[in-house]
């Protein structure tokens, strides 16, 4: 099957031909429907966080059983699933305390030094997040995805795989914005403009979408934001401040930045709460006014939405089958695999929402 | 009567006799019986927080109601009470929403510039933190001030109206520690002994106390922890990592210092939470790694123990009464209010838990 390869970092993917494994035990074998082109891949290949190489990456995905290994319970062959990263073990601390997406148990992850499930021409590939979507098959722990109903499209629950439970969760389920609340949301890429939406759906009062782009007014209001602010020349703490008469109850971080970290700290109103969802660079340090604790402001990150996946995925599944969901906007550009680099080029100039790799049926 | 009064940043109180009010329709006149002596006290003596001069310093007492206004109707005269600065409104977002010490209505605090309360031959004092306790008697809101039970010591039911329900409501309400939980608390005033004995009556499974000075082992002990560590030659960070396995679930920062902040937040494990008690000096950031916050971790304010103080100040005179909450040996001294000087130049030296000035029956 065909699969693009991150072989060093810094470097254009390459589409390769290789070889996939049987399910093990615990395992099933997928093919992939659509994979999104998220931004955190663009970290890896640009190395602001390591991974061992080389890797075949791509984690927000969509597709059908093919084939389930001898202990699956959860999935069957024909059965459409949506994939999740946070692949987890079921039985740890985090597991059982309602915080699977913190799970780190190594028994349902894919580690480096395993038995390959992938390999190459040249030899063993490495798994990518617990899945490698950007492949014509997927090879994942049953504890990696979710089975969803069938008449849902897959190219937009590809979505729901990552950025939009992302954004979405870290509203429901790490902040638990409350009807009437007030929101901010810096950076509109595709978990940010879930976001936007998640505190729609959540009934938030106002919902201020921020981004340096101006363009993004109309995608944003579309979203649910019910005011839009151009980062570009706006002190945007001191303009949330005004516009909320003291400040937002929840604000999200969805670029990784440490001054954006920084502005949805000091645009909360007392007791507010902001939430880092971006994944701000190794070595980036986050400078807070140490005596605005004093208003019992908090900051929190945010992992993939504090999901517990199977049982949110089929909710916003249904959340976009009732209209309530925006995701065909969402998708900007579909794609063939051999495509994948034009998407990254294209993020780089932050002016698309998303790419969506679409593979043949 | 006679009273504390700060005159000028920097300066000893100064013992004064001023005249006091008879209580307007929502407010109440205690004779006091005790008030503690407090590390917030001397943050404002020293200036490190601004406060309009001359006042009458103090904010930690328990007192016998000797007269009330015509509208009060949550105590009356001979009522035992204990006072707080959380002097709340009762009808805001706040104090609707469970969060009552974050209430910044101006309806029932003092502020300057009002009709003033206190009077000395030179004119006109502020009040202070909405109480003014370092005097013989307190013309105070009905909304800062609970009836407890009669059979209550009043020297040790003051410690309960400042240090005790911030230390404590730290753990139980801030950070919601649950049984079984880990817990880092550092610094070892008044403030952190009770977020020891707090953590101990929540059941936490470990709860590790750290303090520059070695001698505080005992005391820490005597609260509660089960382990201490002496912050002078140690890396406290690593310390509590490899003990507890990769970090607690919970720390508290008494102390009032950007390091002890950060450190606070260095010491979680994925998903802890750290809790800023102290007050940290205006000028002071906290400096945080960005990618820290990928763990879900989270460091917040916590302003009073986030009390609902008419709720849970009753609750923590019966932990008392029933033996669970250490008050006898927090008060290391028994003053009167002419010693108040010496209690803040011995409280310099960070050898003192609590000096309790007790007036006269």
């Amino acid at each position: 099957m065909k699969a693009a390869v991150l072989r060093e970092v810094g470097k254009p993917l390459q589409i390769e031909d290789v070889q996939i494994n049987k399910p093990g035990p615990h395992e099933v074998l997928i093919r992939t429907a659509a994979a999104g082109v998220c931004h955190s891949d663009l970290h890896f290949i640009e190395g602001s966080y390591p991974h061992p190489l080389p890797a075949v990456l791509g984690h927000e995905s969509a597709g059908v059983v093919e084939a389930v290994g001898s202990e699956v319970r959860t999935v069957k062959p024909g059965d459409h699933v949506i994939t999740c990263l946070s692949a987890f073990c079921g039985h740890c601390e985090f597991c059982l305390g309602g915080r699977m997406s913190l799970c780190v148990s190594p028994e349902t992850k894919r580690e480096a030094g395993e038995e390959p499930r992938i390999t190459a021409a040249t030899g063993p590939m490495n798994q990518y997040l617990n899945l490698s979507s950007f492949a014509e098959q997927m090879l994942i722990h049953e504890h990696a995805c979710v089975a969803i109903r069938p008449d849902m499209p897959l190219d937009r629950a590809a979505l729901i795989g990552c950025g939009v439970m992302t954004g979405v969760g870290a509203v429901f389920h790490t902040s638990k914005v409350q009807p009437g609340e007030t929101v901010a949301v810096i950076g509109l890429g595709g978990v940010g403009l879930a976001a936007v939406n998640g505190a729609a759906i959540a009934g938030a009062s106002r919902i201020i979408a921020i981004d340096m782009a101006e363009g993004k007014e109309n995608m944003a209001k579309a979203f649910g934001a019910t005011d839009f602010i151009c980062a570009k020349d706006k002190d945007v703490v001191k303009e949330v401040i005004e516009m909320t008469k003291g400040g937002v109850h929840h604000s999200f971080e969805a670029i990784g930045l440490a001054k954006t970290a920084e502005q949805s700290f000091n645009m909360l109103r007392r007791g507010g709460t902001a939430n880092i969802i971006g994944m701000i660079p190794v070595g980036q340090t986050v400078n807070l006014m140490g005596a605005a604790f004093l208003g019992e402001k908090r900051i929190q990150g945010s992992l993939m939405g504090s999901n517990r996946f199977p049982i949110d995925m089929p909710r916003l599944v249904d959340f976009y089958m009732s209209g309530k969901l925006k995701l065909d906007d969402m998708i900007s550009r579909r794609i063939k695999l051999d495509q994948v680099n034009e998407a990254f080029t294209e993020m780089k100039t932050g002016a698309v929402a998303r790419s969506v790799i679409v593979f043949d049926a």
